[in-house]
């Protein structure tokens, strides 16, 4: 039930390993600590992540009246979480699904999740193009969605796939609200020299190239790994770090484009 | 037709972005370079990131009487590539195929591909553990598959999915030969200095709980950038990089991990 949810936001690429997960678990707790009322779903069936990033993983879903309860990070209720982890005995169980089967299980994340008033809902996806992105376009057809972030690493193998997802999203009417570059570039925490180790600018220059907005560059934050397993913002924890920074802008940018759906649907 | 091959190496890993397409090019290459008649098989059908490695991007693909002839890098004819890229006619052209689609391309690209004599045919799979995979697992009832190789990075949220992948694997029945641990630890090209970006030892760990062979544990190295592109081994051309040594000790296990059935079909 996505009628109280303001703003879905589905975060793609089309690449594995660019930090999709991190960037959207870091997204959602951004918001919430900006002040929204933040919705996290996790639709990556096969390697979901978000349980484990968020230090939620053993976590029982309940079911009420009106469907699935998503798992709430504490008690203000102002970040509401959902993946197939949650739904898993073992943490070794491989979901050896295929398409169809994926599709059941995300139109149920969709349609029977009790999700309440929301401002933003954040939809991690898997790399690709397919069963999964499909069946979340279809369903968003009667639900307002707001539009994708796009999240790549520098290198041209990356960016090869993020030109497929421009692609796909312009094939499906999803609105492009922007580019994260990230990984791009490592501070050597003994000497601070900065390496590119995945090449660099190639977001900035990909964003550019389709004109799609660049919402910000994330560097390689060997710090950010403290993070992992907690419900931690970047923005608290680390708030002068570059990617604080970045982050706190990226919302910014976020809240901007996405201020008309919310006053009309207010 | 897959009735020539005498050896099937699966390359498989839970996460997306660990590194398995450069893994998989390399150990074709490095097999090629050693003596053997090797085949490469890109399946990632929605990523495909084989032709852009080796160079091969615009190569177009003929049919013969016996179906589709695959990518030759050159006329000694001892590195033949097939990918779902070599018959998109741009490289922003997104694959969006539900997965029955999918089975039936990943089929096609097993029985209607004239594959010659090979002595390994390496087959890169996308990440997870859905339609791809099991349509690869079932066709391989047909023919002789010799193993899976696990390419995973260090830290946990990556050795969380190769637990899954393990747990597929012996759900059904392929032979595990090994995993590698890949990016781990970035030597500072200034000062030389160590970091373990994405932690380190989690691959080997790994191995040993799970009672898997540990192939090996590739640095993070960005010298190796400029194989991109190129049908360059690193064996050839940073012979005394870690990266060769640890290839190439990689190949003499596989080697011998496959030279039974080698003799016995030869």
């Amino acid at each position: 039930m996505l009628d109280k949810v303001k703003n879905v936001i589905v975060v793609l690429s089309g690449k594995g390993g660019v930090g999709k997960s991190t960037v959207s678990t870091q997204l959602a707790l951004a918001l919430r600590e900006t002040g929204y009322k933040v919705g996290l779903l996790d639709i990556d069936l096969c390697g979901p992540s978000v349980p484990y990033l968020l230090g939620l993983e053993g976590s029982d879903i309940y079911q009420c009246d009106e469907g699935w309860v998503p798992i709430y990070t504490d008690e203000t209720k102002t970040l509401a979480v959902m993946s197939i982890g949650f739904l898993l005995k073992s943490r070794d169980d491989p979901v050896i699904w295929r398409g169809p089967k994926k599709t059941v299980m995300i139109k149920q994340f969709l349609t029977d999740v009790k999700w309440e008033e929301l401002d933003y809902l954040i939809i991690d996806t898997p790399p690709g193009t397919s069963d999964e992105h499909i069946t979340v376009m279809e369903c968003m057809r009667e639900v307002p969605c707001t539009g994708a972030v796009l999240v790549t690493t520098p290198q041209g193998v990356a960016l090869d796939d993020v030109r497929k997802e421009i692609t796909f999203c312009k094939k499906t009417g999803i609105k492009l609200l922007g580019i994260v570059e990230n990984m791009s570039g490592f501070v050597c925490p003994h000497c601070t020299t900065c390496t590119n180790i995945f090449s660099s600018n190639g977001g900035v220059e990909l964003a550019n190239f389709a004109q799609v907005p660049h919402l910000g560059t994330l560097p390689i934050d060997p710090r950010m790994g403290v993070l992992v397993g907690s419900t931690s913002s970047v923005l608290s924890h680390l708030p002068d770090s570059s990617t604080a920074q970045v982050m706190r802008h990226i919302v910014q940018q976020l809240a901007a484009a996405t201020a008309q759906p919310q006053e009309i649907t207010a």
